[in-house]
């Protein structure tokens, strides 16, 4: 009486001697030097090609992601290189790692909160921005894609990404919703509280109907760019021995430091 | 007496409140809604936006990566998705561990290979090729980027990578060195021994420069552009629950049956 | 006006080229040949060596946690070493990676559960028990540590690690309550709901007084070395081949069925 | 005419809902309070339990392995709690990515050099000793194992990992070959070149007959353990954020610097 067991199957890609199909079109020769790499992202996520417009708007949001310096992640790769040159895919994987509630997470959160927000089909967005706001106030939860510690006043690339999705004719409902909790954030706090470069990409996302739950991925796929060209510049000059090097004697003096206080 | 300790930087990029900058570049002006996600790439390893020739050629390798069905990564990233919904960046990490020697690592043997074969000047590229493919043969070792366990005669993927590399003005000596090896390597052996797909990027990559150390690099971005619509398809039509009930039914039966012999 | 900078440094260990200490313990003289890997963990968790009583128990935990089977993390650990053999560590880490709120992320909930439980410092076990039962009712959220698919009426595991747990003096009020929140979901739900070993294992942990938020460490510290034993199985009878194939295989004659189905 | 699919099973473990088994042992009467974690990686690379001098050796090998400071792994591990405080298995696994040929991979350099070089059966120890000096020098390898940037005259790791290997009759012909390759090699090279820890460890799980390639898995099952305490620090008295923002500001200053040098 047991259950015949449910198929194992994929719908993305078939492949036979002759041919790799990715979503019923021909890799070889619908894909390869016909569409760039963001347009494959798109496809990945959606099943289908971007049209012209939604093919700037997911390339944009999946640029502005791409690089951001010595971060965390950054260090992480390098560090691991250090031990394991043999691995590269490792060093990159090891980037990819941090990314998550902390930093590209809130990309994953203000999707959620603007798709859960418009799921009902209400169209009153000042009100559903005024009930968000107030839940989170509640709840003393931070409003997610909102304020920067360093852009306090107006991130630069929040206006970049949401005019190109307007331009390009994606921006929407989720936008309209990002900005009014902004607003409404704002108003409540009484203080200047932008919407910021993970709010924006949440909410572009959303009007392109990328599911909230696979927003994060935008981020993976994006810092994975940007991890080998942090790779790359570490082979050629390396910096994470020496920030290891740094450590270990600050370490050390600080240890011998506490030991003289103890023995004072 | 000590060193002064060598300052820890990156000249990839550089941001301020007003401005992020990568490689000299506006990041909101000149990158978002202006360039694709490939030509980032470009940007990361060479540090310079690409022409548009090569824009379309750095994006038709990474195109070719992207996806190639449920492989061991893709099974690694949705069985880990299985047990770690909370952390979508875990899974995809866990996706591109396995892009080491045996898939993508072979990338980085053919570049390598022929960035090493052409590196004294020497331009007899048949002569180079020969010598090679006997170096190869003494040592007993594979010749990276030849032969494919399904495409047997030609591998449409390659054709198609050198055309486009041909057409956009990119394809030069290092391709010339990869379809010499080939057609060396098929004298030598008495079979055919077509140019794979990895052996066509790293050709391809070589003519643009890109040092073998992180052609490797180029797999792992695109897989992970591959990998995030796994997952997501991992959501929506899940797999790995199964796959994993399946093999612990097998394991069981099959140590039932040992112990069924073993008593008989 | 800028602040001075925090000091970096580490109180777990210290070296010189005569002498290597962790946490005021000489590694040569005072651990290496003296304890054993168990004890160095609850050395680095609680920054002293176990008495004799605690260190039977944190092995016990440990050993608890070791070896599953195939579970999903082992079968990743294993598809990732078929594509990079060259990186063990890679692999360890892919199967790692699976290790989070579905399966030994309840170990953390569980000891969070109990620990804040009994933060207040209320000694009415059995009042206590209710409020959490009913708290988790009105969320409609999951018990931790409750329950288990295989081991309906009792885990074999758990009434052994609370039996170790007395035995050696370290059971108290963390497994007290864990037991009562056992019998209070009994009651309130009307069927059998008993403390499995991630429930038995959270409970135990908080009696030596191992934080909550490092709990998920101790699976993750004891499948490490499960996984180096997969790893070894499959270098010398693989299976992640074997799975692949049938993998693929299954994926094409499923969309060859559907398109059949499609055409008719 | 196809062949049957060859089964999917492991011999290392099976369970049903009254008993799980390990290598055929119960792990609940047999291990669970009874054996300690170190015992269990011996079990899981050799499929029995140790005899009371291999538990000693194999839980020394571990123990000298968990925990070296601030290494770069430790803070890989912190730098990606930082980010992604939600799992905390992907910081572990984070830190473990990077314990590859640098570092931990010595280990199973040594391993290999040792058990090759007993493989044909031949005794005469200083002899194979020579000729692998002589191999390497000829191919200008490092020999594994030998010399440390610290522990320049002696490495007083090695000493213990030897003396307890002896006395508790583990010690055999890969740590007679280890040391002869240290004295052939100093004889050779004209100056100190002691036995360092990672060339101990190989050569006493060669005599544990450890396969090599699993020995980079002795530093992996170690380290796991000591990240999970480094991560446990990190939360208390984090240091990520402050190495993080020391790095960013570095940098900015660097290229500051940078910019007036080239507009002098």
């Amino acid at each position: 009486m047991s259950q015949p067991p449910r198929p194992i199957s994929s719908a993305i890609s078939q492949s036979t001697a002759e041919r790799i199909e990715i979503h019923g079109l021909d890799l070889t020769t619908d894909l390869i030097g016909v569409v760039g790499l963001g347009d494959m992202a798109f496809l990945e996520l959606k099943g289908r090609l971007p049209k012209p417009g939604e093919s700037v708007v997911i390339n944009a949001l999946l640029v502005a992601l791409v690089e951001h310096g010595l971060t965390p992640s950054a260090l992480a790769a390098r560090l691991t290189l250090l031990g394991a040159p043999e691995a590269l895919q490792a060093a990159v994987a090891a980037g990819l790692l941090g990314l998550g509630e902390v930093f590209v997470g809130s990309i994953e959160g203000a999707a959620h909160m603007l798709q859960d927000g418009l799921e009902s089909g209400d169209r009153d967005i000042p009100g559903i921005a005024r009930r968000i706001v107030e839940e989170h106030r509640v709840r003393r939860a931070l409003l997610p894609g909102l304020g920067h510690p360093v852009h306090r006043e107006a991130d630069p690339r929040t206006q970049r990404l949401f005019a190109v999705a307007q331009v390009n004719g994606v921006a929407g409902r989720h936008v309209d919703l990002m900005r009014a909790i902004g607003v409404e954030a704002e108003a409540a706090l009484g203080r200047a509280l932008p919407v910021n470069v993970t709010g924006a990409i949440g909410a572009v996302a959303s009007d392109l109907q990328i599911p909230w739950r696979i927003c994060r991925g935008l981020g993976v796929m994006a810092r994975a760019v940007g991890l080998a060209g942090h790779l790359l510049e570490e082979m050629e000059h390396p910096i994470a021995g020496e920030l290891w090097r740094r450590v270990e004697r600050e370490s050390a003096d600080s240890q011998a430091d506490q030991l003289k206080e103890d023995l004072a």
